[in-house]
């Protein structure tokens, strides 16, 4: 069975760390802002143009029993609707190999592969410490903005999963495991979870 | 620290073998039926008629606020009251030494004790197929009268932990970890979960 692991995470509860840890434990590739990096690059875009898919406001109707079929509602959303489907075909592209993907509804698009999903969630005091600790220089963004930035992101990630599935991002159901990082960190639990996973795949 | 372990399950999940064989792996005393036949046999009363207690439809009203104060609001429950203030006292008790415990909100009631709250779940096919595995012989109950079982029974431990708790039952937030095993055997599982268990505790 190829190990294809995914890691959906809430914004400021330490995922994208646990997922590098985790790469490392299990000598695999990680797909994270490489995924833009490389779309970026195919089509001649910046990657922040990417990442603000994410952030789109359209909506798109995807209608699973038929295959992918996305019913545009404006048709300003025709690049947009292309770059998605471009980012769905390369991450259908890179789980040809075992490898994590994070982010980017790819427990959803990778469902037929039967992969490891993993979801990563804390409470909102400890998401703001570590949004806290690993701000830029100079940002210096209260507890109050860093909560209302973390529930926007938390918004767009749960939406842009909307696109591909019905099944709301963050229910316990949709994963395999979901993982409280409020009192751990990465660092802790990423050789365990690394166990855990091999257990699973075994 | 001390290590107190909770497992809340779905019935037919199969948290209660994972408990027993994390309790092997971890050389942890496990209480679950254990606590209904000592609560049973201080009090001079069956173990049934104690289990039925998660099955109680009275109501109490808890004040977290001002430590525990149930405001009974039907007379006949004055025993139930006693029975259910007596299993608490009795979880208070073990939890006084490491050990892992089995439903009966305690991961409400040693809130205080930071224990590792894990809950058990899958979904309704894998966990129909378990109970039909477990069936006693001649019991011969249908999927959709297992299903009803496993609803049924649900309903009944998320009622128990509204008695202590405002969070629902289930809900992942609660819990440390949550633990899918719909395509996963507590066996496979339950050495690598103690690997990761000792690790969020060193």
């Amino acid at each position: 069975m190829s190990k294809i692991i995914t890691i959906s995470r809430q914004f400021g509860s330490g995922g994208r760390e646990l997922g590098k840890r985790l790469a490392d434990e299990l000598h695999l590739p990680i797909y994270d802002h490489e995924i833009i990096e490389q779309l970026a690059a195919e089509h001649e875009l910046t990657p922040e143009y990417i990442e603000s898919l994410s952030e789109q406001s359209v909506r798109f109707s995807y209608q699973p029993t038929i295959g992918h079929r996305f019913t545009v509602q404006y048709p300003a959303a025709d690049q947009q609707l292309k770059l998605i489907t471009a980012q769905e075909q390369l991450i259908r592209k890179l789980a040809e190999h075992d490898c994590i993907i994070v982010g980017r509804a790819a427990d959803v698009l990778l469902a037929d592969r039967n992969p490891f999903n993993i979801f990563v969630y804390a409470d909102m005091t400890s998401r703001i410490n570590r949004c806290m600790e690993r701000e830029n220089p100079g940002e210096n963004l209260s507890a109050n903005q860093l909560k209302n930035r973390i529930r926007k992101i938390d918004r767009q990630r749960a939406s842009y999963r909307s696109l591909f599935a019905e099944t709301p991002w963050g229910r316990k159901e949709n994963y395999t495991l979901c993982i409280n990082t409020s009192e751990c960190t990465p660092k802790a639990i990423a050789p365990a979870l690394a166990v855990y996973i091999n257990a699973w795949f075994s």
